[in-house]
């Protein structure tokens, strides 16, 4: 029972809602947009719900689709459907003082189909023109809300625990090296495993294969983009290693380490036949390396490329349930009045139970600050995280996510994508 | 009941049993060794199980696992935990009448143990080893029944429907391809894909990518080893595809192909900067070709390395019960008299449903013969496969595993590997 002194008198905004994906896809970014288009669709605030082809750029050339014809049981299927269903986009306004071409478009499209909700999917970029967009609407006097949800497997994202996408690409990489442990290990003669881990300036992916390490089948030396990369004591920590393990030795290292000079790993001077310079991966790089400096044993180099973001079969439960659940919530806090704040994560431990709260970060914050890994969760000799890193990520990697299968393939979101038509 | 007249007096053969892994390691090839220790530890023929160390070197060596000493819910995580939990090797005996050394040892430990029980898990090769060694046990006047469980992810064993290990190696495949097939097309400017899929001579795995495309999310071209690659052939049908699908096209490719010459294409003519030729991969030097030949789009490179092998968290449950079934198979005909077999499955459709039943291959008929993709599986053009192959492979990829986790991540078997020592 509400006491009438307690009573807050809220301004409905009633309108139109648009949602739109942006930058790398994730394995859960897609059940993100389930949870927007479910309680967007539920709120009676919202009159028309829009999907965004390519993000901004669908709203600039008027591809939205209409998500009220799409099923709603198929809707449900995309919390199992990895990538960006909607199509992505990497593209970054200009500031409005400078060139306001795209802003004045936004305005008019929003205006035609009477968009009063925002709702944009992305990382740090995202987050930026997202509150471009909010201030220019401001500044022009139109009253829209504006609602960041966050995506990263990169997990770099300032003022949120952790971000939706990363649970389940560390949970597949865990999994996988367990696998990849068991298979290079199998004849009397060792071999040396080198693993490339997406990432280019936050080790956070990288450093989850420490959890394979903690069931006793993981990599011996992990190297995040976060510290210099020092050749020549990698090379004498494999050669130690493999020595005393009878030639094993397995290594994770982020796509993007450096030599302390500032260039990176990958850039190997490996060239082609025609003399152009070959980027041909860290692993790559570091394979051939260890080829010439350990010749006496076997080495072999693994990139786990796209598979790592786009392996929702092998998805945590928790992270599609949060990335659902951080959808919802931005809906739910715009239609209550809400507005320029991008959804975060708050962990709770109680009695050693993990628990994630929704909490709202000022897009004013989080646009445009990286979070690395901390360095006091990084050992000494900067080659293998610690257990403060093992503490954070376990809890982030559990649940079976519910994954529909038909005929023992994936069972994908089958969207109609009718394209909407302002009234 | 048993009619008199019907009755057979079967001959027990009383003794010890040892069961070998060998060659590269699948998915299911320790489900088969769960079932070969099943129903060794049950059958009232078998006095002790040894499990080999590395196949034959660990019979040779003398370290074998007394297998009766393992917790037997231990031993069933096995059905589910990948690799060769024994340890493998690649070692091809020479023959006897050349050098009878290794088969003069062999009979030694064998009698040393009262071993009278050989089961040998592996391909082709592993075969030939098998029936050599019963040859000389049998020319040496010492009763031993030997008998083969196949295994091979490259499904090239002939004279079996199909072989362990495929069916979950195809399931990874195919998914992974789904899910690599959404992440790609999320930018509006699309992206040629080449994954690299294991298979040096024959075709299946790589076959296998259909399944996928099939769903509507998978490769528009597949390359088999079976048929001469033709480079100019390649371009244009990628250069078609691409241009008619928004830059789009997806290749999967064998990691065996050749130039019409017999020459590999993973052989790119890439230098390091020593000027040493860099093998690598089939997927790289494709990806080389068509950055040259088709500038306009983007060309990313993916291998599936070992994780298609070992991907046990996204296998085939049939083929997981299916590779069980095999190892308790060759103990039970082993144990009713049967020697100088590998066992094989025989596919039974019954109005559209499949089943498998097992049948016994002779040794010699199976060893060092290998089954292609038949050329009627493959389209005229050379560049995919047809619905022949879709309805061969399809049902083999059914069910989902029981795979077990502890703490989101996989739990593999814990074997404490007692070395065993003769009575």
């Amino acid at each position: 029972m509400l006491l009438a002194g307690a009573l807050v008198i809220m301004k409905k905004l009633i309108g139109a809602a648009v949602f739109g994906q942006s930058g790398g896809p994730t394995s859960v970014i897609n059940s993100s947009a389930a949870g927007v288009f479910t309680a967007a669709l539920d709120s009676d605030c919202i009159t028309k719900v829009y999907g965004a082809a390519h993000g901004i750029k669908g709203i600039l050339d008027e591809q939205l689709y209409d998500i009220g014809q799409e099923d709603r049981k198929e809707l449900l299927y995309l919390k199992n459907t990895p990538s960006s269903a909607l199509g992505s986009v990497r593209y970054k306004l200009a500031d409005a003082d400078k060139d306001d071409t795209d802003y004045k478009r936004l305005l008019e499209v929003f205006k035609k189909f009477d968009i009063r909700y925002f709702f944009y999917n992305g990382g740090n970029d995202s987050m930026d023109t997202c509150n471009k967009i909010s201030k220019f609407m401001q500044n022009s006097g139109y009253e829209c809300r504006v609602m960041g949800v966050p995506k990263t497997i990169d997990n770099d994202l300032w003022g949120t625990d952790h971000c939706p996408g990363f649970g389940s690409a560390a949970k597949y990489i865990a999994t996988s090296l367990m696998e990849v442990y068991c298979d290079a290990r199998v004849y009397d003669k060792g071999c040396i495993i080198v693993i490339e881990i997406m990432g280019r300036n936050a080790g956070w992916l990288t450093g989850a294969s420490v959890l394979a390490s903690v069931k006793g089948a993981g990599p011996d030396l992990i190297y995040l983009p976060e510290l210099p990369f020092d050749r020549e004591k990698f090379i004498e920590d494999v050669r130690r290693i493999s020595n005393a393990n009878n030639g094993n030795c397995m290594i994770a290292v982020s796509e993007g380490v450096k030599y302390p000079d500032g260039k990176y790993v990958a850039d190997s001077g490996v060239k082609d036949k025609f003399g152009h310079a070959q980027l041909g991966g860290v692993a790559g790089a570091l394979g051939a390396i260890l080829r010439e400096a350990i010749p006496e044993y076997r080495v072999r180099t693994i990139e786990l490329s796209l598979l790592q973001r786009c392996g929702a079969h092998c998805g945590s439960g928790r992270d599609v349930e949060e990335a659902f659940e951080a959808g919802k919530t931005a809906v739910e806090m715009a239609t209550s009045g809400k507005t320029d704040f991008c959804v975060g994560f708050e962990r709770v431990m109680k009695d050693g139970e993990y628990t994630c709260g929704m909490k709202l970060i000022p897009l004013s914050e989080i646009a445009n600050t990286e979070k690395k890994v901390p360095r006091e969760w990084i050992n000494e000799e900067g080659n293998f995280v610690n257990e403060k890193f093992v503490e954070y990520a376990l809890p982030l990697i559990q649940g079976e996510p519910n994954y529909a299968r038909e005929d023992g393939l994936p069972r994908f979101a089958r969207l109609k994508k009718v394209i909407a038509k302002a009234d």
